[in-house]
């Protein structure tokens, strides 16, 4: 086995350039790296991450929680994220975890692989477990969510401010019976974007007309999307809670009950995923520009590495209102 | 720092039932494994399963590169390989690869994280990282794609039969001027698929009247969608190489060419994703299921850890076809 000393024997150069060399984030001189690294060529020296780790604390591996990439903003986030840690050298390592419920990662497994960090898309942790990660100066990033008591570094959308907007939006268009699909009732995502709408419907003079909860489930929305539908007072702009279950109610909407939306019936979703901008959906909703909230959510793994016990941050990433079709064009 | 040795003193058991309790797939008692547990509980013991893979060379991380994510098929496939990776006490470790071209992992890196095994989903790996991976005894495991000279453990649908059956269905119904969209032109899929495709056709007395390739890209299949629709002799019937390509051309057909899909054209797909089954596509299909080709996928990652240098074994998940409106219902 070649060890770090053959390659710093024929490179000509210290153990420490070698280590240097293959250590994400530390510096070495250009033309000390290129000997290094044509010597570790030539030998065939791969530089053993795992056993370093052991050493530094540093696995290079980045705890990843996410549930129910059929979803799609899921599955951007993951790619995005892949290619974002891949970038700082570190590679992020799945937890699935159940989509709705009691979704907490199963946290010791997640220890034992020695994280540098723990991400949590479309997952919460209890506060116990949070301060346990915080115990052991493992940052936490919670991305599309926040914990109640704000224990988690997080980042979101501007959820607030987005249900505003759609609050606006349909005064604007003078819809007369809005009505709103909750996602999951516990998620702070939803109760967010839900009071923005609310408060922004009251300021234009309209009150909530019917509320249904879709769980952020394609199946539970198309369901709920039946139950507003069925009710005597039929609303005539409904605003869900993401774009997931803005297309469920759409398909639902049309292929169902036979309406034309964006005609006889606006929807709105929340998150711009990439087919909200297909035409046969051309949903009307509000952005979560996924670059961003990764970018901000790979500061916060960077930052809270170097000073673990600092104050958790909570980073509001802006989006915009887009509007398509769906609500009239 | 609590150690294995206090847990045993604590539990009253050996060292060694301490660690085949937090080592997957080995057997302990019961009662034993249950005292250990609670043991570790009480004392905070975590098991470190990185030191421990210095020894046992198992690191418990399964390397997956995958590309792509907006092809449903593969978010489907990663949530649930993850969840039975996790059933084998394996955790994915994501490599994010380039979509199309030159798309081998960066297996230097792979093979820092001393990953048990590496599963490749919509990537190839050259002959020479595959011996690579062979030498050091790391399992290699392609899904939905070969390698030219078969040197790797694959898992694919059945896409010589699943062409061959679009291509019945084609001449069954009667359809004049049949088109394929490839997707990528080195892909063994596209290739198999269409082989199976244009084998059925000239047994039922038919030829391929037109051809274009999306490269498994959605911008892409639908600019081979316009050009199979401007042509002068416009297919009635396009079998795409996959679903994603043939929402895309269903897409392209309907809101740019203003065609029914199931009555002006037929448009078929492959894999059968959520989503085309949705009733605003309800695309005929011919189905890989995703369960059986993680199983099976699963099954190579366990016998190949257990007995590395037998030959590669390439194992066909069967699918069926799926009828549904895009080719008249």
């Amino acid at each position: 086995m070649v060890n770090a000393i053959d390659v710093a024997r024929l490179a000509g150069v210290s153990r420490s350039a070698v280590s240097r060399t293959f250590t994400p984030g530390t510096s070495v001189a250009p033309e000390t790296r290129a000997k290094v690294e044509a010597a570790a060529a030539l030998l065939g020296y791969r530089p053993n991450l795992i056993a370093r780790s052991l050493i530094t604390r540093k696995s290079g591996i980045v705890g990843l929680a996410v549930g129910y990439m059929a979803n799609q903003f899921y599955p951007s986030l993951v790619e995005a994220l892949g290619t974002a840690l891949a970038g700082i050298g570190k590679r992020p390592l799945l937890f699935p975890v159940a989509a709705t419920g009691d979704n907490d990662p199963d946290i010791a497994e997640v220890l034992r692989y020695q994280v540098d960090a723990l991400i949590l898309a479309s997952a919460t942790l209890s506060s116990g477990l949070a301060g346990e990660c915080r115990q052991r100066g493992i940052p936490v990033v919670l991305i599309n969510r926040v914990t109640q008591d704000g224990a988690c570094n997080s980042v979101t959308g501007d959820n607030l401010r987005g249900g505003s907007a759609i609050g606006q939006l349909f005064c604007r268009k003078g819809y007369r019976h809005p009505a709103f699909m909750a996602g999951l009732e516990d998620s702070s995502t939803s109760r967010e974007r839900e009071a923005g709408f609310t408060a922004a419907l009251a300021e234009g003079g309209q009150a909530l007309a019917a509320r249904a909860v879709g769980h952020y489930d394609f199946a539970q929305a198309q369901a709920a999307m039946r139950q507003l539908l069925m009710a005597r007072h039929r609303p005539d702009a409904v605003f869900c809670a993401n774009d997931h279950m803005a297309i469920a109610a759409h398909i639902t909407a049309q292929q169902e009950f036979g309406l034309t939306v964006g005609r006889d019936i606006a929807i709105v979703g929340f998150d711009d995923v990439g087919m909200a901008g297909w035409p046969c959906f051309s949903l009307t909703t509000y952005s979560q520009p996924i670059g961003a909230m990764v970018q901000a959510a790979i500061s916060l793994v960077a930052d809270g590495a170097a000073e673990a016990g600092t104050a958790p941050r909570h980073i509001i990433v802006p989006g915009h209102l887009i509007e398509r079709n769906s609500t009239g064009g």
